[in-house]
Parts: structure tokens; C-alpha cells; sequence
């Protein structure tokens, strides 16, 4: 038998919800394949700051770093939204990311065929889409020094961030995304904005000279405000993308919405070694918490990837990722993909279904 | 007969073509509306690289400062996109909006009715869409300094940029949004990241200052993962829309495009006083230059934005945007926007119906 321990980081909003049920498709899957895990629950975000007055407790940061991989399920809420920067539920995401060193967010956007119409896109448009953006996500904007805010030469306030990367961020990302362009179609379309920005313009040399270690992958450039738009014209045009931490940000929530269906949708952030986070894409919609209404789907694909890029075991995550189809073949809907002619059901009864599927 | 100066800034690709057209529209309705036009033609962008190499001739920046109006057609192009930052074609662009500190860039992103068909987006999710974006176009990460290249404290190269935002520069693009708001439907959505960057954090706080002299305004905040998803899923939800240089480039594009008829948008770039900047968001297309297959209209109705914005010539300018909707209504389709039923024309052919329209 296999031993794996995992950490759980429920936070706020629907998470708690969606963790209980990616918890329980685990330990089925695990019986079946002679897995055993060990959990460990951990706060996190808004209620560690209800806890113990920080969004990253010590403990949860160090359960987590020592554990074989994170599943977290979604952090924030209007409570917090004005709280001061290192008191928001944000800040201690961040601070999760930095201190497991997970520099690379792989997050797939794919359009399942069973909801095509979930997609706001035209049906010819959206169906076969299956893109995966691989964001940095320790670096950029989100890190860079000097930051804060300050009186300019004539004492008017100002407040400033610095977008900054060194060769070496943007060499192991590009790395990760060229291995993953080869694992799908063999395609990565790196985003920039070179055209105006010192710090792009170092990421497409950079890019440009790992390509030369990967010459079966088809390598093209794109500004970000041609990829915001070409997203929305054509998104079948992509397989990988590769971007900073920012502009990562901005585009995998489009891309993800462009499927229509962001309840579903799964990511895995990883570094170079030690743990690494999965998460659901989705926030943590405090408007439907503790109502069973939220898709458990997104959090239990999470475990999949978790399974598969933490622990190598393909089979297990194939199982779940099965198992999800299987249920919504048998026509299981939660209400944020539901539409006439399928079963309405909730968070609790989703996870049901699966575990059945399983 | 009233007298106006207009700077033409043809520039690059095909936009000697559209500006053709757009000048021949301005010049008729001149002779209609008893206004007396004289045009001052200077380059811009790669053909003042090519012409006098650098992308901002000092003789065109003053010409553009002493007119009453500029209109540009657009910069850029294959040719010259591996040259330094200073030789680059949208280094051009950049410099004559500073110099021309025209702070406020308004971005209507309409889907008329004659062509709902062209967006991506389901007629339902597309129709109607009416939406105006205020991008702020002098400051930010786009001119904040230091920037440059450098080491870091390992040896290793980085790049790096600063996002930077005065209280000043908030204040007086957050009045333009308020006034242009009050305009159209009374609502406002500040688009920022202040869960992250203390650049937006600034920036929400003086937006919500300066809201207070504008109580009619409903106005709400957003972050920009977030727009850049509500885009796509319900973009009928928004009336006009704030936000900063980098976060206007990337959202401005996805709502044109949400569209399905970028070569229709126009936009104008305003200042606290001196002339305005006019231009069709869309770019050079160095792929069709100089085939007649360019759509003029946007430049056409960036024409009309010129007339009604920086002359105060409403009437010219209705008459104008009717003659648009009215040589579309004729059936008349550039290949961007063309379909079965209707007659396809060029460049050219396109201008010539606007003039009959007018
Ligand atoms: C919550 C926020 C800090 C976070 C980010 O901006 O990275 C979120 O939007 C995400 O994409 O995971
Ligand atoms: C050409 C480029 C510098 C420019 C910008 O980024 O502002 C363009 O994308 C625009 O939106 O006008």
C-alpha cells in the first residue's frame, strides 16, 4: 500500500463544500488502487484570518510545505474585501504560492462536448476547445520590489508596483510550457506585450532562446491584447500558452469563461520540486456558500491533476476524471451548468454521483 | 465658414488607404455643413522609420500639436517589429500621446444591429452590447519609470518596468469616465487588480473619492480577471468601464472583438485641452496593405468622434455616423464583415457609398 499525505486548505465561501467532496472521491479511489492518504485540514484565507488573525497561519504554511501535495478549495469574501493588504485572504494565497515556490499554474480550459451550450460562444466556435495556459506565478507584478505607496516631487500621492523578471523565471517556466506543448499538439503560443515593455521584451528573447532545445514544438508570439481578442474569435487556434503572472491572470479567466462552464475547471500549480497546490479555478462565490449549490466538479478534476503531476498516478487520476464524465453522461447537473432535459442536482448529491461513477 | 486644421497621420499598412477615405468624408461634409477643412499630411510610425528614421518626426509632432485635430490611421508592422524600443513604429505612437497628452482614450465597443451576425458570441449574449471603455493613456506601466534592463544581485539579466500612478492622473481620467457615464446610462465599472498591486489600490480609493461629486453614477469595481471574464459571459451588463493603460490595451480589445466587427470601432484619445487624437482601434493589417480590402469605417467613424469631440460639430458629425449605418443598410460588406446576401466591396467602392450616403 502506498502512502501519500495530503494537506486540505477548505478557506472560505463554497470551499469547505467543494474539499468535502474532492476528499471523498479520493479515499474511494484510493481504496480501489491500494492508495492510503493522510489528511491533514488546514485554515486558510478569510477564516484563518477569523481564526487567528492572519490569511497564512505558520502551521498551514508548514503542514503544507511537509505534506506529498495541496488540494485548496477556494479563499476570499466580501467580509475581507477592504481589510488592509496583509490582512486579505489574497495575501495569504500569494504568500502559499511563494512559500511552496509553485512557479508554474497550469491551467487547461477545455470545452466538454456534453456542455457545448453552456459556452456563451457560437456552438461552431467553442466546441473541440482544449487550450491549456500556463501562467508564471511567482513572479512579475504580483512580487516585484520596490512596491507601495509614496509622495511624488510636486507631494501628490502615488502608489506603484514593479513588473520585473530575471532570465532564470522566465527560462523554467518556458521550459514547463514547452514540455507541456509537448505532451498535447505541439504548440505554444508565448504572450507578451514586447512591443512596449522592457520586462516582455527580456521574456520573448528568453522564450526564443529555449525554443532553440525544442525544435519539434511550433513556437509563435503574441501580443496580450491580441491574445484577449483572438480568445474570443477563435480559441481552437491555441494548445499551449505560456505567460507571465498578470497577464496569466487576465487571460486563463477568459479562456476558462470561454468554455462556459469555469465550474469545472481544475489547476495544478507546481515548482521545480516539493509539494504542489491544485485548486479549482473558481472563487469562492460567498453568495452561494453553505447552500449546496455549488459544482464540486472543478475541485474533484483538481484531485485528478493532483494525483497524476504530484504523485504519478495516472491511473487513480484517470479514474476520477472518468468517473466526473460518467456523471454528467448519466445527465447530473449542479445549477451553474444545468439546463432543461437534465437533473438538477446539488454540491452533496454531485459528489455522490461520482463516487458512484468511481 | 468656420476653419479647422487637421493633422493626417496615415502611418503604416493600410492605413493610407481608410485615412484616404475618411478625408474625402470630411471634405464633403465640409462643403454640406459650411465648414472649411485644411489638411496637413505627415508620417508616423514605420514610414517615418523608413522615411527619416526615427517613428516620431519632431515636424510631425508639432504639425499634430498646432491643428485643431489629429487623425491617425495605423502603426506597425512586420518590417520593423525586431527594432530597438527606440526605432519601433509604436514607440511613434506612444510619444505622440505624450506629446500630445491626450490622457483619456474612450473605446465604444457597439454591436449594430446590421451586424450581429459577425460576433462569435450567441445573437442572444451579443445583441445589443453597448458598452464604452475609458482607458487612462499616459501613465501607468506604459511610461513609468525606472524601466530598463539590468542585473540582479546574482548576475542574472532582468527586465523590468514600473506600474505607477499618481493621485492626479486618477482623478482626472475617473472625471472623464464619471462625465462620459452621465452621458450614456449612468454606470460606471472600475476595473482594477486592488487585491493585489498597490497601484489599483490608489487607484480604487480616488475613483471612490471623486464619486462623491457624481451621485447619479452607479458605480462599481471589479477586478480585472473578473471584467476580462464578464466580458464574454454578459457583456450587455456594462455601460462604461475604467481602467488603466495596460488593463484598457487588454479589455478594450476583448470588447471590440466581443463585437465580431473591429473594423467598425473608432476611438478618440482626449486631453485636458489642445487637440484630440483620433483613430480605428484596429491596426495596420500589413497582410492586406495596399489590396483594397481594408474596411474604412472606423476611420470613417473616428472621422465623426473627431468632428463631435474635438470641433464640437455634432451635426457633421451625426450625419456622418448616418451615412455609415446607412451604406451598411444599403448591404453594402467589406470582407472583414461580409456573409451571403450581401454586396462585397473594397476599400475604395466602401468610401464611395459613405460619400453617396452622405
Ligand atoms: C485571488 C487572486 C490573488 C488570484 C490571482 O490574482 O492570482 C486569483 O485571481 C487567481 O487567479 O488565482
Ligand atoms: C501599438 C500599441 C503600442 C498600442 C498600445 O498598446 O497602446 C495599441 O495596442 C493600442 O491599443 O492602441
Amino acid at each position: 500500500v502506498k502512502h501519500y499525505s495530503i494537506t486540505l486548505l477548505p478557506g472560505d465561501g463554497i470551499g469547505p463544500e467543494v474539499i468535502s467532496v474532492a476528499k471523498n472521491a479520493l479515499q474511494l479511489i484510493g481504496s480501489l488502487e491500494a492508495i492510503e492518504f493522510s489528511f491533514k485540514e488546514m485554515p486558510v484565507g478569510g477564516s484563518a484570518l477569523d481564526l487567528v488573525g492572519v490569511p497564512l497561519p505558520k502551521e498551514t504554511l508548514s503542514a503544507a510545505q511537509e505534506s506529498d501535495a495541496v488540494l485548496l478549495g477556494a479563499i476570499g469574501g466580501y467580509k475581507w474585501d477592504n481589510n488592509e493588504k496583509h490582512l486579505k485572504p489574497e495575501t495569504g494565497l500569494l504568500q502559499l504560492r511563494e512559500g511552496l515556490k509553485v512557479f508554474a499554474n497550469l491551467r487547461p480550459a477545455t470545452v466538454l462536448p456534453q456542455l457545448v451550450d453552456a459556452s456563451t460562444l457560437k456552438k461552431e466556435v467553442a466546441e473541440g476547445v482544449d487550450l491549456m495556459v500556463v501562467r508564471e506565478l511567482t513572479g512579475g507584478i504580483y512580487f516585484g520590489k520596490p512596491r507601495g505607496f509614496s509622495t511624488n516631487e510636486n507631494g501628490e500621492e502615488i502608489g506603484y508596483n514593479t513588473e520585473v523578471y530575471a532570465a532564470y523565471e522566465i527560462d523554467r517556466i518556458a521550459r514547463i510550457a514547452f514540455e507541456t506543448a509537448r505532451k498535447r499538439r505541439g504548440k505554444l503560443c508565448s504572450v507578451d506585450k514586447a512591443n512596449v515593455l522592457e520586462a516582455s521584451m527580456l521574456w520573448r528573447r528568453r522564450v526564443c532562446e529555449i525554443a532553440t532545445d525544442y525544435p519539434d514544438i511550433e513556437l509563435s508570439h503574441m501580443y496580450v491584447d491580441n491574445a484577449a481578442m483572438q480568445l474570443v474569435r477563435n480559441p481552437k487556434q491555441f494548445d499551449t500558452i505560456v505567460t507571465n503572472n498578470i497577464f496569466g491572470d487576465i487571460l486563463s479567466d477568459e479562456a476558462s469563461m470561454i468554455t462556459g462552464s469555469i465550474g469545472m475547471l481544475p489547476s495544478a500549480s507546481l515548482g521545480e520540486s516539493g509539494p504542489g497546490l491544485f485548486e479549482p479555478i473558481h472563487g469562492s462565490a460567498p453568495d452561494i456558500a453553505g447552500q449546496d449549490k455549488a459544482n464540486p466538479l472543478a475541485t474533484v478534476l483538481s484531485a485528478s491533476m493532483l494525483l497524476r503531476y504530484a504523485l504519478g498516478e495516472e491511473k487513480a487520476a484517470k479514474r476520477i476524471e472518468d468517473a466526473v464524465l460518467d456523471a454528467l453522461n448519466r445527465g447530473y447537473r449542479t445549477g451553474d451548468i444545468h439546463s432543461t432535459g437534465y437533473t438538477l442536482v446539488g454540491c452533496k448529491e454531485m459528489g455522490e454521483e461520482v463516487l458512484k461513477s468511481i
